[in-house]
């Protein structure tokens, strides 16, 4: 078993980095506060005695070496980013769960055949440069690294030259690293685990998402002086693509979901008729065919509402990525493990994106959920208990035992 | 006659002043651009022979001396900030065209017995400032010197201490200076005229205003793995409130008119739901009863909204005037004037707020309105023909001289 307060104390020490407004955290990918998080795992890393590689995508991996040279590690891990206004856990509880592992391992002098190496992704979160889970896309092949490299954030920087400025743009391939197995560790993020009174979530399926970004262009004019029938109204047309997004979401639920998270509105001034709206969708389902006929539905009907409304309309399609079934074989050893430790569980399927879905194109992937309070996430109120923390790092433990004996 | 061509070259001149992205200007109030073209403005007034005061506010006050040193001045202007992407000729025209009334006075040599003063008012736009007419508020007695300096712009800044960072808060309290009479000249803003092809508005009444900032509390959560049923939406409660502002103004529609044109929602990430909306509502009616009728329906329609969707709401009101009625002598002037000089016109109701609106408050006023292409303003495509400019200015000349002369 791991050692829960240890853990607990990690996690409250790295929450110290980035301090968010009201007790969460804003540690947003290739910041300061990032580098500083990095540094710090680094360090812990290094008292472990585990031995570091950072890929040219800044993600870092830190390796507990094998008895067998030749064995391909079980990686374990998840990303210290956060959300701009985010929560201690999404992600962290992932990395430092790992950690939790191996400190484990080292405390019981345990030996694997295989490597067991700690993985910090590279901006999971896409808040600062969409889209989300940039670094495992990469290393996946999903995506190139030119392309990630160009991402810019709302200030106009790309991506590749703030990995430069921090320091973490590393000399390694990115994807040259193979894996055994990958596992990860996360926060579920939704409410189920939790009402159900569950300590794991044995994660069988991540569902697909579509960002969409739809730029609506009317005209700016006088808002006291320009009649109604005169108007071409973007903020207008927004606001009725966003009741549409919705209806679309609640057409298909319960499983579909979707929002729009992110507006702007141009010149966005009290009386002027906004002449520009910049919005993104976020829709997601578990089955490719039902995903793809709400982004079609939402298509269509934005472009009727715009039609309607005079405006025109551009859509284009940010981040996308299918429905994933994990491996079998590892969630079965998931699955096993909370059973042989006692801790309540259920099969989920995950409503967020994570790391594991893109390693899972490329390596046998599952991941090992843990309730969060009212679940909640992208929140600076997430919550999650120490003892939560240890149930998810215990079933990760044994998971990666029984993996890396082999 | 004034001369045509003098005022286009002035108000061109001027046009290059705080350049905007597409042709038209970005000379928000107490800016550095506005503080430039308020020394162009100076540097003008003082080659007109005219004498500078300069109250609290910042209004500049330009007068030419009138036989009668007993006598109140008449007082013409308008304002020359401009929206952050405005036109060149919202208020610019009618500060310009007092000027060359000025300047076409000196050429004849008339003198008047009143003295003739050129006012350019501070912060008419309230882009930057909420409320928009805020130094003609203060001339008026509708708001406090302490309220106006205290209001804040977008990055927190004071307007009182940008008003002294640009060298403007000048010594005269304001509103001491009184007016015989407050004509003011300025384009139309909307389509009337140039559709039906008249040179001039003889401005009767201007209809009220009301200006709402709601602030809407849901919770952010993540988009992806949060079921439908567990969310609090701000911008989707947001976007049914903005749809609900164009549904009542249509309702009491040819004369009413609604928009929402200021929106920013919190944090603004593409996978977190929005957890707090605040925006803007701008709604105007000529007659008092109906607009406060429609800012109920809304506050109504809004706290209904935000109720069912389990959102907490705040709507306060940033800026309200109620329908004003000109001086009906003032008012016959300018239309005799437009007759003499045989300009097309006709009586109307100015559907955006003017100083003239406050400074009707404690002297008579009037406006007089020329056409704009399309009814384009409050866009950086705003455009008038020097011909349009010049039947204003004319139309000013001489209702100006049939008041300072009595
Ligand atoms: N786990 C998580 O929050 N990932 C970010 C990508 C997503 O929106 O699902
Ligand atoms: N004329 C003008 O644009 N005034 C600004 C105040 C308003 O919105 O009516």
């Amino acid at each position: 078993r791991t050692d829960g307060t240890r853990l607990w104390d990690s996690l409250m020490r790295m929450a110290q980095i980035g301090p968010g407004l009201r007790g969460g955290n804003n540690r947003q990918t290739l910041t300061d506060a990032d580098r500083e998080g990095r540094l710090l795992f680094q360090h812990w890393c290094e008292a472990a005695g585990l031995s570091l590689g950072i890929d040219a995508m800044g993600t870092m991996f830190a390796r507990r070496a094998g008895t067998d040279p030749e064995a391909l590690p079980v990686m374990i891990g998840s990303h210290l980013d956060t959300q701009p206004t985010g929560g201690r856990f999404d992600g962290v509880l992932g990395v430092l769960g790992a950690l939790e592992v191996v400190r484990t391992l080292n405390d019981l002098g345990i030996r694997t055949k295989h490597p067991v190496e700690v993985v910090n992704w590279t901006n999971e979160e896409g808040a600062r440069f969409p889209p989300a889970m940039g670094a495992s896309a990469v290393y996946a092949g999903v995506m190139s690294l030119e392309a990630a490299y160009a991402t810019r954030d709302a200030e106009g920087r790309t991506l590749g030259a703030e990995l430069e400025r921090i320091g973490f743009k590393g000399e390694e391939p990115v994807g040259a690293r193979k894996a055994q197995a990958y596992f990860e560790l996360h926060i579920e993020q939704g409410p189920i685990l939790e009402a159900e009174g569950r300590e794991i979530g044995v994660v069988t399926h991540g569902q697909g998402t579509r960002w969409l970004e739809v730029t609506l262009t009317g005209r700016e004019a006088h808002t006291g002086s320009t009649p109604m029938p005169r108007r071409l109204n973007a903020g207008l047309g927004a606001a009725r693509i966003i009741e549409r997004v919705d209806n679309v979401a609640w057409k298909h639920a319960p499983l579909a979901v979707g929002a729009v998270g992110q507006i702007d509105v141009f010149p966005n001034s009290r009386n002027i008729i906004t002449g520009k709206a910049v919005f993104t969708i976020d829709i997601r389902h578990p089955e490719l065919a039902v995903l793809e006929a709400m982004a079609q539905e939402i298509r269509a009907g934005a472009a009727e509402i715009a039609e309607r409304m005079g405006l025109a309309i551009a859509i284009a399609e940010v981040n996308a990525f299918d429905p994933v079934a994990f491996d079998p074989t590892l969630v079965g050893r998931v699955r096993a493990a909370a059973t042989a430790l006692g801790y309540s569980h259920r099969d989920m399927v995950s409503g967020a994106g994570h790391d594991a879905c893109w390693v899972n194109k490329v390596a046998p992937a599952a991941m090992i959920f843990c309730p969060c309070v009212d679940g909640l996430s992208h929140n600076e109120d997430e919550a999650i208990t120490p003892e939560w923390a240890k149930a998810g790092a215990d079933v990760l433990l044994h998971a990666v035992l029984e993996t890396a004996q082999i």
